[in-house]
């Protein structure tokens, strides 16, 4: 039974300190986290910002990620999203008895390396143990804390009119990557999932433009929620250009097969980005330095029409409005 | 289906947008939230607290509180062992599909009321739905970030030989009600869990008393394993004494009558105390003017012997070694 996570490890007792000490700490440990206070006591002065989220993907490893990569990385864009380098995370565990214990460490190793990679710190964490059949393997919550260097001022409700919208990168590429492994698809080209932290492409972005106004990252509901997202937030049109949205030729064929549209599928290393128009061509010049953004391209433009919409100026030449999504297209996609 | 929470309510589409803002919102709004952003930005100066926890209670709801209750009161209480004021909660829901909305908005209605209690704001958030089967109803984490006021220096491996240890009231009392109501035992008189924000409580202890070295709320595990985890911390012994510890005569007998020992019952709204000697009765005078400390009593002292080790006297005059919670008394006890 060594090699199953049992009812008592969540008991708060000596078990819970074993699967902690030797599972997860070998992993994690730092300083801060060393100390095993029931918080963690750190410094901080200025702008922050604080994000959390609760991951129930399914299955837990899927190509080019698994869901600790993703804890890491989603919390990590959030803050980004609003200008903040991700300093800190909290780490919360909720695992199914009789889950596997090698499998454990393996998130506990990619969390690790994420955080590396992204340069946040896990400070303080949490873990429970429910009865077999009450949950699903592993649910993963990240919170994070980020500092928003200062003069930044960035929000879903700032956008202009005439302001461009970019796109950092190709769409649908995670949730395809996802479906895939759960269906037991097969590409001829494979596609990976792009789980990934974006704070440090966010802040060159930063470095080279004082403008931007709105970021956030498409996650479930995909591009076309975001945008929506966004127009609402700051109460104007959006105008895209589908011949402009990058998109995979692999994700747009099995989207075409399966009747998806890529402009809901959801993203896990990609941020939608509006800045005055005037900064584009530093942002996507800079984006395409960093190989996070390197298919970054000018999407469309922030409008005073359809007010509250995203309008689609499709490759054919007609327009439509692109609707949130309804319904729901994936569902434990993240 | 109006009344269920449905697997497309956590689509990140226009239902999640709908659940958030009728069922959550209208509980939780404040003007940080109410911006709906993907993180929340506020100013912070000084020493901070960070801390998580997930929520995994069976039954939801119970004698003296329910889930919502607890997950604030779990977090603000971690956050008040360093010393720190809780401000900023985040909550994170994964809900099972077909979960009663009614139920969501009776937990919301108390993560509000606790909140008010305990002057914390719920300021980021995030929903996820799992499918039928694949979680029990609702898991909820909370994460919190307090202020540490200037001076104060709390953590588990402070604690001096000659220190009092005191505990603020009756012990295993939200254990019992809980284990009570799951199992459909009755008591003649009954038993409701202890459930309450302590860090009112704390901040009057810290404006008394400067030289408070410890703190540390006995959850999971009771009051004996988080004492041994205070113990190994600062390599010290614990000595305590059975008969000043105070023990509600309903709690004490379920626990005859079910071979438990309240000293590994769950509390939530209990706190631990190490403190200087000269310092006990002002502290103990301050708790006694505090609804949530009027049964607090100094049960014991930090030794210099058995380091690492917590000693009990029991009520026949006879001594004995109080280890760590082993195996699981209760399961999902928070």
């Amino acid at each position: 039974m060594e090699d199953k996570v049992l009812l008592a490890h969540g008991s708060g007792g000596r078990l819970s300190h074993e699967l902690i000490e030797k599972h997860c700490m070998p992993y994690l440990g730092n300083t801060i986290l060393n100390r095993m206070d029931d918080s963690a006591a750190l410094e901080l002065n200025g702008r922050i910002a604080f994000t959390t989220d609760s991951y129930v993907i399914k299955p837990l490893f899927f190509p080019g990620g698994d869901i600790g990569r993703l804890s890491v990385c989603g919390t990590v864009n959030d803050l980004a999203t609003s200008g903040a380098m991700a300093r800190y995370l909290s780490l919360s565990l909720i695992i199914e008895e009789g889950f596997s214990v090698f499998d454990l460490e393996r998130i506990m190793s990619s969390v690790s390396e994420t955080a590396k990679e992204a340069g946040v710190l896990v400070i303080t964490g949490d873990t429970k143990v429910v009865d077999h059949g009450s949950a699903d393997g592993l649910f993963i919550n990240t919170s994070g804390i980020g500092i928003i260097p200062e003069g930044i001022d960035i929000s879903g409700g700032n956008a202009k009119e005439g302001d461009r919208v970019i796109v950092t990168g190709t769409i649908g590429d995670h949730g395809i990557a996802v479906m895939a492994q759960r269906e037991g698809l097969k590409f001829s080209i494979p596609v990976e999932s792009d789980c990934a932290p974006l704070n440090r492409l966010v802040s060159e972005i930063l470095d080279v433009s004082s403008d931007v106004r709105c970021m956030r990252d498409p996650t479930r509901g995909g591009l076309a929620t975001t945008l929506n997202e966004l127009a609402a937030q700051s109460g104007v049109g959006i105008q895209i250009y589908e011949d402009k949205i990058p998109v995979k030729d692999a994700v747009r064929g099995m989207c075409e097969i399966l009747g998806f549209d890529p402009l809901y599928i959801a993203n896990e290393g990609k941020m939608i980005i509006i800045a005055a128009p005037e900064e584009t061509d530093r942002i996507i010049a800079c984006l395409h330095r960093n190989k996070y953004g390197k298919d970054a391209a000018v999407i469309g433009e922030v409008t005073s029409q359809h007010k509250g919409r995203v309008a689609l100026r499709t490759r054919l030449g007609s327009s439509r409005i692109v609707d949130m999504l309804t319904g729901d297209l994936l569902p434990r996609i993240c």
